[in-house]
This record gives C-alpha cells, sequence and structure tokens, in this order.
C-alpha cells in the first residue's frame, strides 16, 4: 500500500519526484483512447527504472509458448500485445550533455492525470550535471476524437543555461516486449523515410503480418516567435529522427509541438495505409495542438457525461471511482468489436492484453449502464465472432458436434493460456460468456440479438457442457469431474457447485431461447437450427441431464458445497491465519494452497450474485457467512462480490469494507503490482459495488429497479444510467433518494420495491 | 514397434544399414560402466539424423528451470546429466574428400553389441561420391575393470583407393545438450594441450564447476608394419586434435588405437586429477588394446556369472532378458554411493540422468538379487546422503520439525521436477524409499542398517506423512488431500489409497523400528532420538492417525478405490477403446485423460504388489479383475507389475502377455520413443516378472523362498539369487524345478511353501 498520490476530485497527481515509484506512475497515468495508449514514460531519455509501452489495440503477436512438460491441447502460442511505435520520443542535447532526469538534480517535479480532459501532463525542473539549470513541461493526449492521433506539447525552458540546444523528437518501431519468451523482436522493418516532406516508419508484425504506420508532423516556437534552428533528419533500422538545433538563452522557451497518427491495417488497406496516415499528421499539425486538445475534451465530456459517478464529501472515493471509470474508457470504447478488454489495458504488458471472462463476469454491465447499447453488443459480437475458433478449441479437447469451449484467454479466438488446470479446466468461462448474452438482453430488452446471434453461441455452450458432464452409476447422477471452478486455489476438483449451476442454467437458456425462436421466429429458427445443424434430441438430452444434475451441498450446514469433498479440509477462517503468511499465494506453496480451505476469490458466491433472483435471502446468507470467513480475495475479483451481496444482505460495514479493497487498489498499490499495469477488468468490479451492490440496481420484468443503501460513510452518490434509450440519474443520500428522468419521456422505475412513473422533470421520493 | 534386429542369444545385430533408425540404434547399442557411457554415435564424421552423447555419471548441469508460470515452491533448476567429451571422434580425411557414411553408398553394414563381452562393434564397407571404395571396423568398450578408461581400434581398409588418407583423432568439450532450456553451453574451458607428450582437455561446467579431464593416447599401424605417416597437433575451444596423414593404397589397412581416460574432481583432487589422466591413459596404451579388453570381458564375466538370467529355446526373450540385465549393470555397478540409475542411464538425454522413485520401486531388489548387498546398501545410503536435502525441500514446501520430502527427481537431493501436480503431489514416492530399507533388511536381513542409517530415513519420512494428512470432521477420519498417485492419468486426487496406505504402513514401520531400536540397541536408541530430536509423543500422533486413517472402498465391488470420487467416473474398458485413440497420452486432451477411468500404470495394484502378504488372495484378484481391464500400461513400469500379480493369480496367460509388453520395449521400440534412449529403470521390472513373478521369490521369515510358475511358452528357465552370502540357482523347466546351491555349505531353502535343505551340491526336487 502507497500513498504518494495527491487526492482530488478529477486529477491523479504526483507532486513530487517519486523515483522509487517511477514504474507504478508509468502505468497509473497511462493514456489510451482504445485504439491506442501508453504509458506513462518520459519523452526524453531516461536511465532509471521504466517499462517502455506502447501499443495498438488489437496489433498481437503470437509469441511461441514457455512450458515445462508439454501436455496434448496446449496452445502453441500465447498472443501478446505488442510493445509499439514509441511515438513521444522527444530528446534534449546541451552542449555535449544529454538531458536524463535520472542524473540530474530535480528541483520540482509535477506529473497530472487530468481524467476530465484526459491529459497527461508533467513539468520538472532541474539542474544537469553540467549545471543546466531547465525546466521542462509536457501535455500529452491520445486523442478521443480521433483516435488515431496523439499530440505532445513539449517546452524546455532555460533558467541559468546558455547554450546550444538540440531537440530530436523520433519515432521508433525498434522496441521489444519485456515478456518476450525468447527475447525475439516482434517487429519487422518496411519502410521508414525522415525529410522535410515526410517523416514516418512503417513496420510490421512478425507472422502475424499487422502493418502499422507512424507518421508525425511537427511545430517549433522558439521564445513566442520564429527564432533560427536547423533540421536534420535520420533513420535507422524501424527509425526515423528529427534533429532540431539552435541556441538557447537564459529565460528562453522552446515550445515543440509534436502531432503523431498510429494506424494500421486492421483499419486501412494497404494502399492507403501510408497516404491515410501522412495526410492526418500534417492535418493534424495545421489544426493545432489547441485545437486537437478542445475535440478531445468535448469526447471525453461526452463519456463523463454519462459515465460518471459522483460521490460528495469523500475525495478519495471520489478520485478512486473516477479513475476506475476513466481507465475503462481509455481500455475499451466500443467501437470495435475486434477489440476487448485486457486485463492491463494499454497499461502494461502482463496478461498480454487478452481477453479473459472478466469482459463477460465483470465489464459488461458498466458499458450496458454507461453508453449506448451498442457497446455492450459489440461485446457480445466479439465473442459471436469467434464461436467458429470456439468450436474448433473443444474439437482439439476431444468435443464434436459444434460444442464450443470459448478460450481461458484469447486475442483472436485461439486459446493463449497454457496451464492444464486452467486451459482446459477453467470451464466456467463458457458459462458467463452465455450470462451476458442473458444479462444484455434483460438490461435492454434487445431479444433480436438473441434471434440474430445469441442463440448460436448458446447452443454451442450447451453442447459442450451436455458433453463435458458424464452420468455417475455412483450417484445416479450427471457428474462434472475434473475443472477448476472461479476460485483458482482449487484445481481438477470434481462437481464444483459454481461450474454445475452455470452449466446446468446454459442449457436451461439455451433450450428456452430455441423455444423462444421457434414460437416467435419460425422462419429464424428453421434457418438457425440448419446453419447449426441442431437436432432437438439435444433438447431431450439437455433436459435429462439437467433435471439429474448432481450439486454438492451440506444439509446440516444449508450450504452448497463449493465441491466434492470440501467440507474434509481443515477449515480455519481467514482471520486465524497470520498477516505475516499472506498473501499466500506468495508465501505458500501451490500444493499447500489447494489443500487448505482459503478461497481466492469468490466461487459458490459468484453463482449467488449472478443468479440471486434463484435463491432467497437466507440462503445466501448462510453460504455468505460460510465462505466469506474463508476467503482471502486475493483476486482483484473477488471483494466486489462480496459488497454487492453484503450490501444485499444488509451488511453495511462489511459491504464498504469489501468496496474499499478495490476502490483505490491501483491509486494506492494495494497490491504491489500496479507496475505491471493497472487492474483494468477489476475496476468494473468497483463500478459494480456501488451501482448493482450500493445502489441496487437492476432489471425486474423489463423495468429498472434500485434499492439504495448508502454506506454510512458517505454524503451523497449520483450517477446515470441509460436504460433502454433513456436516462436516469439516482442519487442517493443521506437524506434519501431523489430520482432525475433525464430524457424527454417518462419512465416507469423501481424504488425500494415500488414502483413510480418518473417523469422528465426531477422527483423527489 | 519395429523388428530390425537381428535375434541372438548374447548379442543386439544390425546387420543393414536402417538410416532411418540410427538414433534408435545410437541407444540400443550405448555402451557404459556405470562411471560414464555413451551413445552408439559413428566415430568419423555424420551429416545424418544422430543425437550425440556422452556422459559422465554424477557430472550434471543446473539447467535454469524453463515453466510456462511459475508457482511457489518450484525448483531454480533441473540437474541435467551432461553431454561430455566427445572421445570416439576419428575423422576420415580422403584427397578433398571427408568419409561420411550418410553421404557415401554403404555396400555393407554391420553393428554388433556383445553383452556378454560389453564390445560394440561396427563395419561398414562404402563407396564415397567420388568413388572411393573403402571399409571401416571399429571396436570400443567403456572398461568394467577400469571404469576410467575407454577404448577403441578403428581399422580403415582400402578397396579401391590409392592417395592421401588422414585421420583426425580429437576430443571435443564444446559440446551441447540438445535438451538445454536455454541453448547454452554447459562446460567451460580450462585447458588443453595437444602434442606428441600429452594430449587432453581439461573443462569445467558452469555453476556446479565439476572440473573433467578428457586424456588420449594413440598408436597406429599401417598395412601390418610401420609405415610413413606424419603427425600434426591441434587445439581449439575445449578441443584437442592429433592429425595423422600418410598414403592408402588397394588392400592397404589401417589400424589405429585409441586410448582414453575420462575423469572428474569428483573422483580426484585438482592437483591430482591431470597427472593421474595422463598417466593413465599412457599405461593404457602401453598395455594394449587386447590386454585392456581382456581385463574387461573378465570383469563382465562376473558379472554375468550372478546375473544372468538363462531363458532355453527362446531367443527373443533370452536376448531380451540379457539386454535388460546388460543395460543395468552399464548404468549402475554400486561401487558409488553418490550415483544412482537414471531412467535412460548413459543412453540419452531425456529425464536429465536424475534419480526417480523407480530406483526404490523398481530396481533395488534387482541389484539385492544379482549381486553383492553392498550395492542395494549404496542405493539406500544414496537417500541417506540426501535426508537433509529432502527435509530442507520439505520446509520449502511448508513442513516442519524434521520432515522429510524427498524430491521427485532429483540429482543432489535438491528437487528438479516442476509440474505441481507431480513435484508436491507426488509424495508416494517417500513411500517407496520407505518401503526400499525394510526391502532391503527383508532380503538381506542388515539389520544393522536400520539402527546405522535407516532409521534416521524412516522417522523423517514418517513425520512428514504425520503433517500431510489432515483430520477431516465430516468423515472423523484422517484424509490426505491433494496428491498424485502412481497413476499420473490423476491429480490432485483426493485420498489415493495406495497413498494412503503406504504413508500408514511408514509410520507404522517407523514406529516399529524406534521399538526394536530402543529394545535392542538402546544406547544407539539415545544417540538417535537425540541426532532427530525425536520426541516419543510423535508416536502416540502417528499411531492415532493409522488407527484413524481414512481409505477409499467399494464394498458392494470388495475393491479399493483408486480414490474418492472414482467410481463418478464413466467406467470403461481399455478394450472398448480404439486403437486409433492409443496410446492416450499421444492422443487425448490431458483433461480428458484426467476424466477419464484409464489408469497409466499400476496404482491400487501397485500397493497389492508391495504388501501382497496383507492381503489374501481373493481381495487380490477382485482388485487385479477391476483396475487390469481400465490400465493403458502408458508407463513401462507397470506391466511388470500387473505380470508378477497374475502369476501370483494363476492367470498364466496374461502373466505372460504382460512380461512380453515390456521385455523387449526398447530392442523392438515398443513405444517409439527408444531413440531418446533406453529405459533403463523399467528393465528392472522385466527381471521382476521373472524373479518375482514366474519363479515367486520372496523372503519368508529370513528363508529364502520360490513358488515357480513356468510360463507354458517356456520349456526352461534358469538364474542365480544371492542370498545373505550364498548363491542359490534354481532352474525352472517343464520337468520340474531344480535347486543348485552353488555356495559351500547348506541352505534352508522354502519352494511351493515347502522347506527343504539345499546341500552345497545340486538336488532336484
Amino acid at each position: 500500500m502507497k500513498d504518494y498520490l495527491v487526492k482530488d476530485n478529477w486529477k491523479i497527481i504526483e507532486d513530487q519526484y517519486h523515483i522509487e515509484f517511477n514504474q507504478i506512475s508509468e502505468s497509473i497515468f497511462s493514456i489510451g483512447n482504445g485504439h491506442m495508449g501508453q504509458r506513462a514514460n518520459f519523452e526524453e531519455s531516461f536511465t532509471g527504472k521504466t517499462l517502455q509501452g506502447n501499443y495498438i489495440g488489437g496489433v498481437y503477436y503470437p509469441d511461441k509458448t514457455r512450458v515445462g512438460w508439454w501436455k496434448n491441447g496446449y496452445p502453441e502460442y500465447f498472443a501478446k500485445v505488442l510493445n509499439a511505435c514509441d511515438w513521444i520520443g522527444i530528446r534534449i542535447l546541451l552542449d555535449q550533455e544529454e538531458v536524463d532526469l535520472h542524473k540530474a538534480e530535480i528541483k520540482k517535479f509535477y506529473r497530472e492525470l487530468d481524467m476530465k480532459r484526459g491529459v497527461l501532463t508533467r513539468k520538472a525542473e532541474f539542474i544537469t550535471p553540467k549545471g543546466r539549470h531547465l525546466s521542462i513541461e509536457s501535455q500529452r493526449f491520445c486523442s478521443m476524437a480521433d483516435d488515431e492521433i496523439g499530440a505532445i506539447e513539449y517546452k524546455v525552458t532555460s533558467r541559468n543555461y546558455n547554450g546550444g540546444l538540440a531537440l530530436v523528437s523520433y519515432l521508433d518501431f525498434d522496441v521489444k516486449n519485456s515478456d518476450a519468451n525468447y527475447d525475439e523482436k516482434f517487429w519487422e522493418e518496411d519502410q521508414q523515410v525522415a525529410s522535410d516532406e515526410a517523416m514516418y516508419v512503417i513496420a510490421k508484425t512478425r507472422k502475424t503480418n499487422f502493418q502499422c504506420a507512424a507518421s508525425m508532423d511537427h511545430s517549433l516556437t522558439i521564445n513566442g516567435g520564429k527564432s533560427d534552428h536547423y533540421f536534420d533528419y535520420g533513420n535507422g533500422e524501424k527509425y526515423v529522427e528529427v534533429f532540431i538545433s539552435g541556441e538557447i538563452v537564459t529565460d528562453g522557451e522552446w515550445v515543440y509541438h509534436k502531432f503523431v497518427n498510429i494506424s494500421s491495417s486492421r483499419n486501412h488497406n494497404a494502399e492507403s495505409l501510408l497516404p491515410d496516415a501522412l495526410t492526418k499528421s500534417k492535418a493534424a499539425r495545421s489544426a493545432g495542438f489547441e485545437l486537437l486538445l478542445e475535440s478531445h475534451v468535448d469526447a471525453w465530456s461526452k463519456i463523463w457525461n454519462t459515465a460518471d459517478i459522483v460521490i460528495k464529501d469523500d475525495v478519495a472515493a471520489q478520485q478512486g471511482i473516477r479513475f476506475n471509470i476513466f481507465q475503462l474508457y481509455q481500455t475499451y470504447t466500443g467501437k470495435d468489436s475486434r477489440l476487448n478488454i485486457g486485463p492491463k489495458g494499454f497499461t502494461g504488458e502482463k496478461y498480454g492484453g487478452s481477453t479473459y471472462w472478466d469482459t463477460e463476469a465483470y465489464c459488461l454491465p458498466f458499458y450496458l449502464s454507461t453508453t449506448d447499447a451498442s457497446v455492450a453488443r459489440n461485446l457480445l459480437i466479439y465473442r459471436h465472432n469467434q464461436l467458429d475458433r470456439a468450436i474448433e478449441n473443444a474439437e482439439k479437447l476431444g468435443f464434436s458436434d459444434g460444442a464450443a469451449l470459448y478460450p481461458m484467454v484469447t486475442m483472436n479466438g485461439e486459446e493463449c493460456h497454457n496451464e492444464w488446470e486452467i486451459t482446459f479446466e477453467e470451464i466456467h468461462r463458457n458459462g458467463a460468456i452465455a450470462y451476458a448474452i442473458y444479462d444484455y438482453i434483460k438490461y435492454t430488452g434487445d431479444q433480436d440479438y438473441l434471434v440474430s446471434h445469441g442463440v448460436e453461441v448458446l447452443v454451442a455452450i450447451a453442447r459442450f457442457w451436455s458433453q463435458r458432464v458424464n452420468f455417475s452409476e455412483a450417484k445416479q447422477k450427471y457428474v462434472m469431474l475434473g475443472v477448476t471452478g472461479p476460485n483458482e486455489y482449487e484445481n481438477n476438483v470434481n462437481n464444483n457447485w459454481y461450474t454445475n449451476y452455470i452449466a446446468t442454467w446454459c442449457m436451461d437458456y439455451a433450450a428456452e431461447s430455441l423455444a423462444y425462436i421457434k414460437k416467435s421466429h419460425s422462419a429464424d429458427y428453421s434457418r438457425i437450427i440448419s446453419l447449426i445443424n441442431f437436432n432437438e434430441s439435444e433438447l431431450e438430452k439437455w433436459s435429462d441431464i439437467t433435471a439429474k444434475m448432481y450439486f454438492p451441498v451440506d444439509k446440516n450446514k444449508g450450504i452448497y458445497l463449493q465441491q466434492d469433498g470440501f467440507l474434509d479440509k481443515d477449515i480455519i477462517s481467514v482471520t486465524d491465519l497470520p498477516q505475516s503468511e499472506r498473501p499466500i499465494h506468495q508465501k505458500w506453496s501451490w500444493d499447500r494452497i489447494l489443500r487448505s480451505c482459503f478461497i481466492k476469490q469468490a466461487d459458490v458466491l459468484q453463482g449467488l450474485y449472478f443468479f440471486e433472483d434463484k435463491f432467497d435471502l437466507e440462503d445466501i446468507r448462510r453460504n455468505y457467512e460460510y465462505y466469506e470467513p474463508l476467503t482471502v480475495h486475493e483476486s482483484s475479483l473477488s471483494p466486489c462480490v462480496h459488497s454487492i451481496l453484503a450490501t444485499k444482505l444488509n451488511m453495511k460495514d462489511k459491504a464498504y469494507e469489501m468496496y474499499l479493497q478495490t476502490s483505490r487498489l491501483d491509486l494506492d498499490d494495494y497490491n504491489n503490482d500496479t507496475e505491471d499495469g493497472c487492474h483494468i477488468t477489476s475496476m468494473a468490479g468497483t463500478w459494480l459495488a456501488i451501482v448493482r451492490g450500493f445502489a441496487g440496481m437492476s432489471v425486474e420484468n423489463d423495468t429498472l429497479s434500485f434499492s439504495p443503501k448508502l454506506p454510512k460513510q458517505w454524503t451523497e452518490v449520483s450517477f446515470k444510467t441509460n436504460f433502454r434509450g433513456q436516462m436516469i440519474e439516482l442519487v442517493m443520500s443521506k437524506d434519501g433518494n431523489h430520482l432525475n428522468n433525464l430524457s424527454d419521456s417518462s419512465i416507469k422505475v423501481i424504488l425500494n420495491n415500488k414502483e413510480f412513473v418518473v417523469e422528465p422533470i426531477g422527483v423527489t421520493i
């Protein structure tokens, strides 16, 4: 846990030079716009600890898998989002000296991420080893208005130096991934040109052949006007630079603007990739930094208008939730259904920028509520697009007849993960993908999606489950052997309650969906059953399985058992676990973790959260009270589910405690790993804890419903939600709850189990 | 399955050039002497497929572990026996041409491994691309009389070539392991000298700093006498050569002898390593090839005198069992308690030449019976020497108070394996190590070993088990969670019957051993309890556990359950598994294997084999009949156990079928993997199937006992066994059984449950 950042409602501020936390700050102060993003590396050369990172969404490299002992079915590669063109680079050369903050004496340092405007600012005043006293000030952003554009304003001011100054501004594709399994470079040279007319590099990824273009234009103002300076150009492998030299005097100021366009063959055809890029970088310079910034800030303003959560009188909480919302939108804007939400977004290399079940289980509701439904729909389309690969993946593992197993980790639909206990066994992800379809339709009412896309995915998933179970002669029930549930601190268990439950639910939901389509969309039904080669006898098989599915329970304790044999464990409360042994994933050997009763993240409770309407409150309470004390919450995805359930159970303090565990996870570097990147997907969990937890938002029979329970630590929280084209704002305060209908027609809303019609003018209840 | 080798009672013969099988032959025709060994690579240059391999026992490199995702407790390195000095190299240079059989037209080819004499012979007649017709003939051996000495006789005969001939004879430490995880070279240069006075290379292993010396001397005879030839010397990095040039004419013959001494700092101190080596290689040349060969053959003759098994009228079986005995003695001779038996011996790199539980579970009885008891004792001492490391290993996993977990794979006592399901969970290996002590004492009567060494190991193992179980409130029994049994096609199971059984047995045996020592060696007892810090309350804990240990059983079926939940599986017989899906470890994904009922190797049956005197025959039969049909025998260690039990159950055909599955495993390349090296440790299983199976040899109350059941396919089988200093021969034939007492005093022997006193002159019964 760290506490070096200034608390502010809208800004993240580092007001002193914390070299020891530089890599953490690089993660936290990252900027992005869904298409591209980058860590908060310095523009100028820096020899201190840094993880360079510039990323382009969807541009990946299939890095050869590294494994100790190979097992059949392992993927050949792990797709990694690439460290792409370093486009921010601006070196500062003085006479016989290059500026490097790591070697300078820092007099003042200030780094700010303005979340409202999406702008990263950095100011530094320093004295170089040769005694040159200078200031630099940079501002940069990845434009939300035009997601291929990045712009930097870079000022150098002399405090005491009179002499030569050169800025070397460059584009560099000759970069490595620090997580490359075999230290390979992933980029191949294509072309690079640096001249008065054009500056660009085109590079190609090895194997995947993504062609990416980085082009730049720029301008320089010296002392507010024109002054003598000289341009010189250079290039190297996958590299171009412009060398701008002149003189600076005490109190003199150079203001350099760099306008970059980053694009790829994912969005441009081969012929137009370069001309488009050059046109756009030139146009950006013509527009100028201020105008570009204005459009960018406007775009952010539109996002905040619907996505913001306002927490009054608690700056830390306000900053935390805004940071989470901000990073989620920097990572994924929903424009491109081929993109998804990497667990680290554009803030680091870890997890390869790939897609996990986090998207469906945690992130989808955030996008459903905070923006247009098309965004959440694109997240579903992403999986629909990858259905064939999911079927192939299942076939590799021995399944057949159109059964699909979605990968645990993927970039393009192919499995990337290679730990057998996860790759092959953590199959509940299939359930979350089906659940997301249900969740989307429940929220949006978009039944057409089911017909046009959803049902194909649902059937393929149901087929998987129906083949994955087997009938136990001993139990006279269907069982599911050899799985890993959401709690990854158990591997290869039998009858994980959560997995059995969601599998059953998937088969039922697929059957219901087919019945609905058959009844209401008979033409589509014929098309679909022919398309997916569906035989109605499959329905009988599914219903036989769901009727005879085995669920481990303990009747005495009145709980669902996490898995067969769970009660054979030595049951100890986490409170009896010495702090020195935590986190157990760092302190304990794996076998000890597996044998222990300690739970990494919500497992049975994840099921009760997803399907809370199927269980009575006492049921939920008994399970919560049994499992929560055994849970170490060593996944950032755990506390939010507990917070939501605790709110539901009126355990307000527990709910708030659990909320706090993730709300400032990265800002306070709670898990000591923010230097690898921020926990993007778990940020949605924090949002869930407020909106689905404290505000109790849900949809009941096509009606939006709230059951607000404001934590006693807060005075007022408000947020908007986009529900089927209407915008509703909920203000929960100590003094009561207030609903504002921000749309132009009335809406029926349930508040604390009572139905109200809210007119376009806000009413207080 | 391949069938390209000529069947012969004493020789392995390849009488045609099978380039496609060259790497298999390289494994099969390997030679070794316990200290060093090598694959049957050609002396001259060869550009065809080959796996170069020269190994020195105990000289290993801690290769940095390769792993996909790291888990706490994983070892930092995997110790690998190194590909060491290539000392056999002799290049043949003709005018403007180098001999390379891969590029030549082969007219005749003959390779022979004479197992009686331990000599590898190769003859080839060929025509080079330039039309030179030549023959070569080489003989070589690694001396059993002096295990640092290797010698080669290499003849080159011209059939039509008149011109320049040069032999380049070299020592080359600049070699790689083909299984190096990061393509590193493991050897560092030390010194190399090549001159008329001395030729040697000294190299050092990186990290482990083993210093190894290879020195050579040599002689050349041209056309039976002296003829003009010139010596020239060269060296390079870790490399020396002598270049001998002259002329050869049609029908002319060069006979070159190479005498090499390979030694290491394991057996010599730094000062004497080089002088000793030089002295010995010179002495070898002085003695000459014939004399060295004679001593070598004598040494083999002594081994065969006690270790041979004679099978009459079945050449394939005779060749098979002799090959197995031969390879076991090439791998381990028992002189050095710091060495052990790598699963591939000196025939390949796979499994790193490390020690597995195979030694105790399979190999120990072979050495117990076929040679002096000191050899088996050295195998026990090996583990005793490594006890401290086993305790450290257990500590890493969270155990304490002197509990030991022996590693799954080791070179020096430290764990090398890094698959959590094996490293941390396949803990039954601890049981086999304790069982070996019991087995040794039962056979030899050497109770003193228990006092001097054994009990320390037994107590440390018992302590481990007592900490590894936990009390299940649900079952009101002790349970053992999260293990992998001998059947590695199940991972992380609860209450593996075999593991629970052997754990209980270990605690009981440790307690009995302590009681015995307390009673009979009270002074030792005081020393021991002080040494190991033993508290008698531990005995109570052990007895509580063994009294309340949980064993999964199915009363209806009358079987012990392999593990909790086994009967939830879809139970299918292997006979219903299509041949196209076998072996499942190649055809199926890992999760499918885990979920299936198919068993890799004896598991419950391994327990019934070890502890057969504790179970009645009907018990064994029920379990055999239940589990054998589910067993795919995809471990080479499986069929022998089944063969022994089948013999016991009078299932003679099954016993023979199981015997055949391993007896020629490598000779017929049954598993398509002999090119990686031979299955050395499983060879002991074949021996067990004959001696403990067909001959029914056991020890009952300190008396040797036989219950012979000769397979009907055989007419006569005989072997000797060394029992407590006396040599007994059993001849089982269709006409009856015959015991010869080859010692000089009478001995009591049980034959088919009847006790006889066999006088030093053979008696027929």
